[in-house]
């Protein structure tokens, strides 16, 4: 059966793009964002990270993550909720993802 | 005394930004650019990269690098040559330009 779900594209891990993961990872908001996903283990919605940004925004900024293979997106009824694919990065960019949420704390 | 040289703006080693220097790299010409640089030790100039660019962008691809401090560019006579800032870089994101290297070699 084909949910919803299932119609939200995501790059394989192989398919994944160093010049694509630094660009997603290239903007202040969706660093935030990405230490935010990366400080917890449950899922969250667009809605729930306090950004300084439209609603719209933020939903473009998840899209970028997303196609960049940085997070992974299922929708759960009216709800997106969001991960980050810290096994897929680790392994395609050993130490890329640790050291960019290191840089990203101590700023 | 003021040489042609010192008016090439550079940002200080604490003015360097994360998602600046993110953006800077993420791009594959500017990402070969750096992996050239750090490959040898000489300063470099523009032409000595075999991109397949104009001369123009490649101008550009420099100056994106340079004004994120990712490279340092000083003028001799006719020739911009180009060293690439990896204390600088080191200092303020430990690990980042390592395994940004390590990635970009294994792509």
């Amino acid at each position: 059966m084909t949910t919803a779900s299932d119609t939200i594209p995501h790059p394989a891990r192989a398919e994944l793009e160093l010049a694509a993961v630094l660009h997603a990872l290239s903007d202040a908001h969706r660093l935030r964002i990405v230490a935010g996903l990366a400080a917890g283990i449950d899922p969250r919605t667009c809605g729930s990270f306090t950004l300084p940004v439209t609603k719209s925004t933020c939903t473009h900024h998840f899209k970028v993550l997303r196609e960049a293979g940085v997070i992974r997106q299922r929708q759960e009824g009216t709800a997106r909720l969001n991960t980050l694919r810290r096994e897929d990065l680790d392994a395609r960019f050993p130490g890329l993802l640790d050291s960019i949420l290191a840089s990203a704390a101590a700023a």
